[in-house]
């Protein structure tokens, strides 16, 4: 802080008679802001809370925080004087721009160790960069992930932070307590150094992604291949919460399927079908390429939502493109149902698996020592794709913390074994009927690419070096390099040498 | 140029009688380039070579070249010395920084109206800023897509200038000559402004992936699913290179598939099945991603190469996970082949009706004016992906230029009508026999997907509205977005004002 800073601040305390007295900071009255420093609140933490538009901290004080020890501020110097030391200020404003003017608005009236946390949805490389630039400034920073709506800010969120090391300690006792727990355990541990928080965050909102895709597809399966009704749908979820499947996504689907609009229909019969996304899951997917790790299911949800953004088109197409004539399921509904459960938790499953793997490739390009088991354990309450399945997934890191594959693992192995048929029967059948399946197809696809030994790609190296001189290493001689003359025309020029 | 370099220019001629002889200048030696500088010598150019190690200068005047009119330089300096105005100078040098050098190199020994042509792989981003830069200094800048490996570079490859449209006219001449002939139309034409060359190359070499990949789900079905020979494989590729499929890879396929080791066995069994890439099929997948529209096939055309260098993973894997008891097919083959041909065409319809999807979003974000009855021309001899086909597609575009989706136009439409039935019947068999379709499916599921008025986004609406109050908008009132407290607890603030 800068002496004219620090004087300011002093003649500011005592003008207003600000004594330092809110444990954190909180700056950003949305939806999560707000639900935030309630549960804060809730827990015995004095929060300061600030907007840009100061309206809104009146209002919030006036009405939600009514009867509560949360206090306000109408400035960013205010903010800062009401917080004992070290300052700890958390951000819940739109990623972006935005965080780095309020970092800029904050660094006049912080401290050397005080703390600035970025609760938003932010992409992690910016989480790498704030890190390096505050800490340069003695300022410590943590970017951390924030799930579970607005129910799970002000209930228990799932809260993944990483960042500055040193910062730590001083946000457990308020992170923990405020976080959601499974089995007594806080869902929130340290991720890791720099954008690791950030990042694990990103990759739960592209697994997220994934996983509601998947149960959109199954509902379409059950509504148009077996015409099933809304009621008997959600007692199907309503089933599948009892077992293997137990989470909040199924969960809540049981409850929008059997919610009724006041005419008595199934409200969510009445919503437009074109998915928003605020671009997570796509980054998701742009990192696994950029990684070159096939996380295909969150790829293929992704674009599952641009398809279904394209609803002209699609509306066009629906009187153009030819479909099969038969499209109604003959067979054993009931049978089918549970084989719909298999292929959806096998899908789940893969689609996880996909997702430690690029962990693990992240993790080693930045080395981040991220904790698999934790990561599970963070997920596995407070947040969106909270589930008993998560439980699993943190035995199977505790058993075997260097665990290649989550698939390897004795009990998701034998999931997988017992679910392929049933997956490989319901996959089947919607191609038959026409019922797109792109999530619940890519998982199966990967599966069976994953247990292949040898796939075709010997012959795309053929291809390559058939037009274009690659080369292709031996199959029995690894590291081997050669290039055939497969028309017997051509150069000799090997384009392993394809620079002048 | 400089006066001080034009004084050098001129001693430098005056020394080493250097006349301004040669109508274009091409650096970069390696088996693209060598290619390129034997065809436009054929083709009554004169063309002076050089390269960065200029021992390969003196060694491609000895050997390739000798007996012809080419040139080589020793130097940038004599390079540009020895071409005529407006000079033109083409580079076939390894995409990145290497183009940027050479830019900078040559740079001092150009004059205003002078035209550099990248011939690399250059990612379209850098072609925009690369014109930019160049046209604020007087030069032309072209980044023109060159496709057909070393054998079309030698006869002729498919062409994709885009960059500076004054620069046309003078390349013109020489582009048309070398470029491949389909029905004696150059695949050669203008593309547009800045970066559309680079783009639609890149967007080119996706649908390569997705039509290599396409073919290796073929040939991993016949083998494995089928149990064909080689040589049994080979003349099914032989039948379909005589009809709708007619192409260049598919010809190609059934040479490597031919092709005998000196001990007499298919050489392409012993090609390590890891495929190698070069990045401009994750630059498509990730720019489709970033523009949101559902480029599915790509995507998992790189996936499916991402999965096949995870070689380690999946031998282990193949040990431990479980597949179909019983994975060889049992019907009738001749008729399944037909159904694999018709599964293979109806895929790759969807593959280009994808990439035309993009290509089209990518004009209106760019303000590039593609001419996409011209761009399938291009592709259609010389490069890579050329076949019959792509007239089929120059067709549609040229009776409709502004043809919404390339799956409306009748041709395509009654294709995809005719096949789909069999496309099915090919899908559902191999997952059932636990063959790997990546490609395959998606486009199935792609299809399925768009020709469905009603997709189960609905359900992810609501799912995101309930835990992030994200609103949904009505369907049969679009535009008017809508919250609703689906548990009757939660807040009342929407996520529509998630901004400090």
């Amino acid at each position: 802080m800068s002496t004219q800073a620090v004087n300011r601040l002093h003649t500011l305390s005592r003008h207003i008679r600000i004594s330092p007295s809110a444990d954190i900071g909180l700056i950003g009255l949305a939806v999560m802001g707000q639900n935030l420093i309630l549960n804060m609140n809730d827990h015995g933490f004095v929060v300061c809370a600030y907007n840009r538009t100061t309206s809104k901290v009146d209002a919030f004080l006036e009405n939600e925080a009514k009867g509560t020890n949360i206090v306000g501020a109408h400035s960013i110097e205010e903010l800062c004087a009401k917080l004992k030391r070290p300052r700890k200020v958390m951000l819940l404003v739109k990623a972006g721009d935005a965080v780095d003017n309020f970092i800029d608005q904050l660094l006049p009236f912080l401290e050397e160790g005080d703390i600035i946390i970025d609760g938003g949805n932010s992409h992690f490389p910016d989480s790498i960069r704030r890190t390096a630039e505050l800490e340069k400034k003695g300022i410590l920073f943590v970017g951390s992930g924030v799930s579970g709506g607005e129910e799970g800010a002000r209930y228990g969120p799932s809260l993944m932070p990483g960042g500055s090391n040193a910062a730590w300690p001083a946000i457990k006792p308020i992170f923990q307590a405020i976080a959601a727990k499974a089995d007594d355990e806080p869902c929130c541990d340290w991720v890791g150094e720099t954008g690791a928080g950030h990042y694990v965050k990103m990759v739960h909102n592209g697994i997220e992604y994934g996983d509601m895709q998947l149960i959109c597809e199954v509902y379409q399966i059950m509504k148009e291949g077996l015409g099933l009704d809304h009621d008997e749908m959600a007692a199907v979820f309503e089933e599948w919460n009892k077992g293997e499947l137990d989470s909040f996504l199924i969960e809540i689907t049981r409850d929008i399927l059997k919610f009724k609009d006041t005419d008595g229909s199934p409200l969510v019969e009445k919503i437009r079908d074109t998915a928003g996304q605020k671009g997570t899951g796509k980054w998701t997917a742009i990192d696994s390429l950029d990684r070159g790790i096939p996380v295909t299911l969150i790829g293929e949800a992704v674009y599952a939502r641009c398809l279904s953004s394209l609803k002209d088109e699609r509306v066009r197409a629906s009187k153009i493109l030819d479909g099969p004539k038969d499209a109604k399921f003959t067979g054993d509904k009931k049978k089918f149902l549970d084989q719909l459960g298999q292929a959806l938790y096998a899908s789940k499953i893969v689609s996880y698996a996909q997702g430690f793997m690029l962990m693990r490739q992240a993790a080693k390009e930045n080395n981040w020592k991220l904790n698999n088991a934790g990561i599970a354990l963070m997920w596995r309450g407070g947040c969106i794709i909270r589930s008993v399945f998560l439980g699993k997934i943190k035995d199977a890191y505790t058993q075997k913390p260097d665990l290649e594959n989550l698939l390897f693992d004795p009990f998701f192995q034998e999931a997988t074994a017992k679910a392929q048929e049933s997956w490989r029967a319901v996959i089947a059948n919607a191609v038959l009927l026409g019922i797109p399946t792109p999530a619940l197809s890519t998982a199966l696809n990967f599966y069976d690419g994953l247990r292949h030994e040898m796939l075709p790609a010997n012959l795309l190296q053929a291809q390559r070096d058939y037009f274009g001189a690659h080369t292709y290493e031996l199959l029995n001689q690894p590291g081997t390099w050669v290039h055939t003359n497969w028309t017997g025309r051509g150069g000799n020029v090997s384009a392993s040498t394809y620079l002048a």
